[in-house]
């Protein structure tokens, strides 16, 4: 049964003993919002995720917030829902902040950095660790208070029709991988290339290029990325717990009643919850896929080329925090969490993941 | 910045237009609910969780459910908490669901298994593995609905005065260690000992037990235990990421209007992610004063060690699902979820760990 059946079941068979004491359950929205997004309407994961979390406030508020959730392109383009929530055109967007690094670089560090931190460390990090005020700060010239909503956990390396069996083979990869990532292979000698979703599955198999990297296996089964490459690589070194936002709108926040507020926020952290866990279950059902029905090859990158893709990253990565002094100081913040995280993970997580997997 | 001030901060300085129309924000409360807790009264972690978890309800409820916490002993004593609840005498419980095996003894599922699954495992079992559906079978005859409120994260292995360097080792070692980790223990000729946690730290360090396991540096620094043994072991093979509950009387739940049940159970989730997070933050900072001010000697235990101890925990687990079909059925749910899973982060999580500790 899934938790929101449950809701539902207990409401209905519930004897409302507080019923009458709570009109407001029955009546018209108050507050009427909009949710731009990011995602194809609907997409595995990051699109029903939006609509899940639209669905939790206006449940928890009693119908007081509607929140209608708009797919990429509905009501705005995908990249331009920072805007739009800024200038008030949406309440809330939901996306991913390394979409807005020409808005400002430090955004980059609230959602994946190559050789970062993991959902686990991510989240200690922005809830416990000083991230979310940073996150704030950055976030506050645009007039959005952002939140972490989703996360996907460690996504894979990505699907190869060429080996990897050393740096050299690195040099000339034409691989689809945006970002960071796509940075340190370029400075490996490697041609990351943007393609928008719905030509990358062509240009895989034509051979146009040679490598993709998408999410996880949830995602990437059902794109059918398997029908057209020979070698699924692990692990996901460029983005090891990708952090998915909701953002909104300030004014649009503090018009709402305090209780509404912590609604509002308290949602988006039970859809991180909710979101990690979804991501982490069908990832294991949809790998189980892969590996026994269509027989993919799993392939480590070999230490070597790790280690080198680490020296690489730390370098790009370092290169940002010179770019502006918000930007340096989220590096650092960012950089002495993990750097004692990794001491503290590598006794508990780690240790026991090896442990169990037999040493 | 913490959360809980943010909100505040946002609430107090807010233009709230939408106030007029929500006049129950002011009302006195219409439930006035009682939590009672296994932990002492604010107890790091545990007992401060608890404190949060109501907090928050409140506050989502706009005050219309009030939730005064209780700690261990001041309405009942911890461990009749369950009972408590089952009868109505107080309407929420917060322990960890180990402690009701003489209930049920597919209630040990829900907490910590050793060699079992991590937070995000847990987690994703849990919330989309079947394994909430399950829960809420055995907690179904006792009127209770239970939820997962907060994640310590991996344990520790424990405080040792002892060095652990063969299985024979754990001959005649007298340790503190409860439930299915002494069980394994003492298959391995060990002699777990139950003390009361005000005991504890005397009994190490008098020499009359040799090892003690706690929770992990950050509850384990407050208890001063570092001063008491000379080795700090990992990993912590028996609690791999402890599940800690909310437990909600059911007829109480049900004479709730649907949005607050929403509330209560979209606040434990919430409660859960932030409970985990504070916990990987203060562990990480806790174990980084433990070994830079402390100079705590850090050992892992022998690899031969672990897999002994896995191998024994896999016979004490699969024994549980001899005794009764629903224990079969949590069982087989459970291990199916864990053997899966565990291919996933080997790729995944376990891979990503091992690449960034450099190979």
């Amino acid at each position: 049964m899934k938790r929101r059946d449950f809701i539902k079941g207990a409401g209905a068979g519930a004897v409302l003993a507080g019923a009458a004491a709570t009109p407001l359950v029955q009546a018209a929205p108050q507050f009427k919002w909009k949710m731009v997004t990011t995602w194809p309407k609907n997409f595995p994961g990051m699109g029903t995720g939006a609509n899940h979390l639209a669905k939790l406030i206006e449940e928890m508020s009693g119908g007081r917030i509607e929140v209608k959730v708009y797919g990429a392109g509905e009501l705005v383009p995908a990249f331009e829902i920072f805007d739009a929530v800024s200038r008030g055109t949406a309440e809330m967007g939901h996306g991913a902040s390394y979409y807005w690094k020409g808005k400002s670089e430090a955004a980059q560090f609230f959602a994946a950095v190559p050789f970062g931190m993991t959902a686990q460390e991510m989240n200690a990090w922005l809830y416990h660790g000083g991230g979310m005020a940073l996150w704030e700060e950055v976030y506050k010239p645009f007039g959005l208070i952002p939140t972490a909503a989703i996360n996907t956990g460690v996504q894979m390396g990505g699907w190869f029709n060429k080996e990897i069996n050393s740096v050299a083979d690195l040099k000339g990869l034409k691989m689809r991988i945006p970002g960071l990532g796509g940075e340190v292979l370029q400075r490996l000698g490697g041609t990351p290339v943007n393609l928008p979703g719905g030509e990358i599955y062509q240009a895989l198999q034509s051979g146009n290029i040679d490598a993709v990297e998408w999410v996880g296996p949830y995602n990437d089964l059902a794109f059918g990325l398997h029908k057209a490459a020979k070698f699924y690589y692990y692990p996901g070194w460029h983005e090891p717990g990708t952090v998915l936002e909701c953002f909104i709108n300030e004014k649009a926040f503090k018009a709402l009643p305090k209780d509404l507020q912590t609604i509002v926020l308290t949602a988006c952290k039970a859809a991180n919850m909710d979101g990690l866990s979804e991501f982490t279950a069908r990832n294991n059902e949809a790998l189980h896929t892969l590996v026994t029905r269509h027989k993919v090859q799993l392939k480590k990158f070999p230490d070597d080329v790790l280690r080198q893709l680490k020296v690489t990253s730390d370098v790009v990565v370092a290169e940002i925090a010179a770019k502006d002094p918000v930007s340096k100081k989220v590096y650092e913040s960012f950089v002495k969490f993990r750097d004692q995280v990794v001491a503290w993970h590598d006794v508990s997580e780690r240790a026991f993941l090896n442990a169990r997997a037999g040493g």
